[in-house]
């Protein structure tokens, strides 16, 4: 199974208690079969380990990175610093200010150096964003994008089916 | 020359005003020789154009679309509702709330839709990332991006020589 | 009996959790006697359905539109686009930033192009301003309208009377 | 000449000095031909000339109040107190806050008594916005409507042809 | 008892739902012995009610208004525009704002008609502040607001005595 | 002349930078014949100076004290923890964050320690609040505050008449 | 053992409502061996004991200062107005606001009198900000510094070892 | 002179454009004899230079490294990471968001990692609280703070008495 092949997306998340959101982020790679690879690296607790994962990414043949934090999320920063892959930078909502901290200190990055923003707690996002980059050279996953785009269209289609049942129950 | 190529970028914004902020995408693009398009499209006074223009960006070659927009800045949600290609957003600081309104506008995208959220006014870094994503296919462009990662780099160093007279001015 | 006629307002939704708020539109509608239809339509997840929705409105008879939608709120700015009906939207408050979001998004529309916006979630004030619209040619909502102020000056009076005991209660 | 009728819209504003923005509700109201009045009313300075406007506004043919005012924008929500009347509020930055102020205290309505906000400093739109309504029993202004939709597209188009010249002037 | 005389400070409220935490001021009030009363008052659903209250305060012997109300917070406001009577104003945190919009709809007054604010929630805040202006002119209050400061620090030192224990339970 | 008896309201801001703004407290006062006196008094530069004020202030005859600070504005509260007098606090909008910062640190006061906080730089308005406690028992000065506010009424009458003109020169 | 010692840290807070968030930066202390003592002192509610522990602090051998507080957070501010020592502040999130409150009157402080703030609840990082200070002339502290550093990056490894069985669950 | 001494505090600030800001530390530092070094390093430009910085900041001698750094602050934080010395941040308002963002990404650090975050361009008082870390071991530093403590108190004296005169010019 493709999952199982070279890995081509890397998540990382700043801490174990990022996963119940980051998860979405894997399980999106999952359902598309897009090889990944799952890591806990922290910008202040690890930035050895950060460093490393940012320098080594492309020999190791990384072609998008995912990167959620919270509070004053400098993860994703720090990854684009030491790479030219894309970074996609995912703010968590676990600070007091729900977030506001996160989304800033991740989308706020100064000439030279981008982070792809998400919405908050947008993990699921990152990995639709990371396999349309991928769809660019990839005609399977592009027509895996299309067939999702169709079923969100129609998901709202059957929603909308169920909608009177539903106010009935007013 | 490249740029004379058919486009691969698309840069939209919502408003001729919004020209000072995103010509640096153009330039960046022009400056790494990327074919690129420009257009004026408004999400809510030329729909149309923009919806058309989203429909039919890939089949006429673009990878990557650039949106700029300021206030309650819809294009780039907009443009990624008919497309599979990422989309990146540039929050423009035009509105008395300093791009706040924009910033959450462009960002806070549901779940299937991400939008690839820059800095405010971060034309410059929007076609940067746009660079990022065509080098996965093109070795050229990902040489010109490790010179520039270095460029930035010794930028800082020369900026340090001249930091002991700059002090001295005091 | 009238809200079986012909609808004359609109009531749309970008998801059916948005339901619990905006089931309060529909239900002062249904008091007010007003014939109305609902329907689950995303600016980003069912482009089309919304763009025809709004392109087809005035020919189906609808005289206002209400839409309510949370996070990067662009449906009532996107139905608004494709209509010169008057369009009332509802941010809602679904996101970790209460609403913020969604009221930025929903408000900060650009000139030529107004979005009517409401408090957050504030979708039963959505359907009363659809009323005062209509009741401009329509002599029984608007003596329905004047009813309702009086109940609500009424209503204070009756707490009023309660007051004490409350406070006994203490 | 329409605008020398009883008016229909009445533009009120907190002082003088929110004249040069809410101006251009009463230039828009002109260009459309559609007969007006414009008072200077304070929630706070003048209670009894506001209060008196919104309760004998139906009386005196008014069928839409569009408010501007800035700080703690009260204005709006005490003449949709004592009216039935649809009541547009424009919130103006003019406060430290840029308008935040304004904005929250025009929109956060209670239940019962709607506000229609618009976004910060949005006189035209106000002005559109009750044209909107107005056009619902009004064909010529539906017209009027259409061609403005009409020339918003249009301009966008015109700029698109210039663009290339605005480029190049780089 | 001191409180069944004539009233001498007025506390209204928004709504009955507001009574959790404006019931504060009422018991501080009932604990200082200051004559009182309350009503349910709001510039929105009640405007004459509210407005016949803030014209007759001073005939009927208030000195002091203490108005609560959340969300777009007009009510302090209003009251002060028909009295020269202090008017205290307490934002509720009840809105999903969490008292922003409250906060900014009280305080942010034009120049000419002062609101006296509180903190979010700060009924007992409102209440104590009405007892040091009529301590300006009552001694037996000016020495019971004296037991109150001392009787703070007092509950400081006692919090102090018992703190080691509570540290030793960690 | 009455400004020169012993003073009642104490004016104390935190740096003579606040002074172009604080001086409408001292002008308003002088405008009512209010005895009163400036200071000079930082609750972190000149911490005791600061106490001993407060701790003076009512052996020194003063009613009200007026407090205008920026940024992390403590003067007011620190005023207010040594005094049972009513403090004004004035939020000046002199930081980066435009006062916000000014203003909580004015507002969030504790329970049993008060301070009456006015808009942003709103030190007319202190000024008037402060006479308005005065006013409590001093017929003079009741009579002066309705005469301001007809003369504010007053004042938009007048700019009403001369609304015309200034709409014709638009 | 050293915790019995003189101490060199002082930790206070406002109200003992903070302990449970101030106990994180006493067991900090505890596990460094870093004597210390716990206080609880209102800038508002207690000045005096306020004024008194900052002003004595140095002749009892402190030499930080922790200070915990939320809503308008002065604690800090006062402590650091009378000592020189390093006054360290750690914003609660106690308030509606979420600590936006506690953390701009904590960290927005006037030329000459800084505080050193931290994360909102981040008491634990006080004690080691704390600690770090101490360590520049203790190097056991500094050894245990270094460990510290060294554990948090051994965390991230161990938490990477459970990753894969974690995503298992899913 | 001292300044020339192998130096103990380390400024670094992330871009050139930033010294205007960061001059006053260097300036306080000098005014103080404490000797000192001044770098530009860019958590995102130079990460390598950054990191090395921080890595061998104690081998250098030094005792606490000031950082200073605008929108998405990262600098204080990645120094932070890399080295047990107390790091100081100073959030640079040179955002559109006026330095909120660097504020946020310069103090929400997460456990273990702290950096002591300073006022929006508190550049000088970074450099007061390294002077207050560095005169715990050194009585001529302690002493120097003293009389700037003194001079702070001093100065509001002196302003006091040109008070007189400057209202007199009102």
């Amino acid at each position: 199974m493709e999952v199982d092949e070279r890995p081509v997306v890397g998540v990382i998340m700043g801490s174990d208690s990022d996963l119940p959101v980051m998860r979405q982020a894997v399980e999106t790679l999952v359902q598309f079969g897009v090889p990944h690879e799952v890591t806990i690296a922290s910008a202040h607790r690890s930035p050895d380990r950060t460093h490393l994962y940012a320098a080594s990414a492309i020999e190791r043949g990384l072609k998008v990175i995912i990167c959620g934090a919270g509070w004053a999320a400098h993860l994703a920063g720090v990854v684009a610093a030491s790479t030219i892959l894309p970074v996609i930078g995912v703010p968590l909502s676990s600070s007091p200010l729900s977030g506001l901290d996160a989304l800033l200190a991740t989308v706020q990055m100064p000439s030279g150096v981008p982070v792809s923003t998400m919405a908050m707690n947008g993990a699921r996002n990152a990995a639709i964003l990371a396999i349309q980059i991928l769809a660019l050279s990839d005609n399977g996953l592009a027509e895996k994008l299309r067939a999702l785009k169709t079923s969100l269209a129609e998901g709202i289609d059957e929603k909308n089916s169920g909608l009177g049942m539903l106010l009935g129950k007013a």
